[in-house]
């Protein structure tokens, strides 16, 4: 069943089994799903009233970004889970003769691209939600704060969960071309997430200095 | 409908329809019951393995708290919805004569005080989580050692989600004694966790560093 149509519960449940999948893949897509919906939460709390008129572009692009990538994230939520079955089917192929070798090597090598590429993909969507996120913390309406900060440290942890997946499959990727591209790609968006993350850390340093040291 | 019921694709539209609840603070409580079955997932790959013997009884011990804690955080996640609903309920009290207003003054107060509660059990929950992901980090197997990785990950991201909600309600209570205990509380857990992120970040300081580049 598709991930997406599982209870929360269910899900718990699958992911508690003493069985490789669904693991921290997937759950890393379901989390940048999450902060994706908070972003869209805390934009549509935003749009439509007089004193946050400023910002209303801003937020219409937050709140169609969030329920797009939370779409999205949830597919590859669910391709994370195909993506590891294909790599298991493909190391249980015969290696009984140097031609079945062969064909099981090249199987499992193909395996492990999508089973890199699923997870890449999924920093990608979790990166574009934070890219929204900074902008509903900054701008977006203030009683929805707290929402706002959850949904940014969602995306970020889908990020970093994907990323350890990214980096377990390509380790098993004999192709120097592809590991050379994908690492490019992973560099490229560490460094923006960074940046994101930093902006985040300036304009809200800390919850208890936020609310509580200043009364 | 309690969140655990609810489809993952349902939870996600309801976090992000235009109304304040369910946000941020159920979505840190099913980050750290996502993060606690990932754990209890890693401890179960890890028992009853003869190469494992050594690490069997902190395993079981892993694996029982992972699934207890999940079911608690979902627990956790729908009382957030609950009393943040309560919050508005208690606003919504007649104001007129001073026998309402200070009527409703008490359940505003009363509401806030539930509502800071819950998601500080979110964290002290999330917090146990991370205390046995940390040993599933670093002694639970490795071939599943990116779940592990993520489900600690999970769960100080539920923390962190759940403190902003300590924090943001705590501001609205004007009992003193409470906002120190709870502050005190606060304070105590957020040490444990910066060490639990501390020992973590040691024992796998990077993941292209851990998979990519000793090749």
């Amino acid at each position: 069943m598709h991930i997406g149509e599982q209870t929360v519960r269910a899900f718990c449940d699958q992911v508690a089994a003493a069985t490789p999948a669904p693991g921290g893949g997937a759950v890393a897509a379901v989390a940048g799903a999450l902060g994706a919906s908070l972003v869209a939460m805390v934009a549509g709390l935003t749009r439509g009233r007089e004193k946050f008129r400023d910002v209303e572009e801003v937020m219409a692009a937050a709140q169609e970004a969030g329920l797009r990538e939370a779409g999205a994230l949830l597919e590859l939520a669910n391709e994370d889970q195909a993506a590891f079955n294909q790599v298991m089917a493909a190391l249980a192929l015969p290696k009984g003769t140097p031609e079945e070798k062969a064909a099981r090597r090249q199987a499992v090598q193909e395996a492990y691209r999508a089973a890199t590429r699923t997870p890449l993909e999924t920093m990608e969507h979790c990166l574009e939600v934070m890219r929204h996120a900074l902008a509903v913390v900054a701008q977006g309406n203030p009683s929805a704060a707290t929402d706002a900060c959850v949904g940014l440290l969602m995306a970020s942890t889908g990020f970093e969960g994907a990323l350890w997946n990214v980096a377990i499959n390509l380790g098993s990727i004999a192709d120097e071309a592809f590991r050379q591209e994908t690492m490019e790609k992973v560099e490229k968006m560490r460094a923006e997430r960074e940046e994101v993350l930093e902006a985040f850390r300036s304009l809200v340093p800390d919850p208890v200095e936020r609310f509580l040291k200043k009364q």
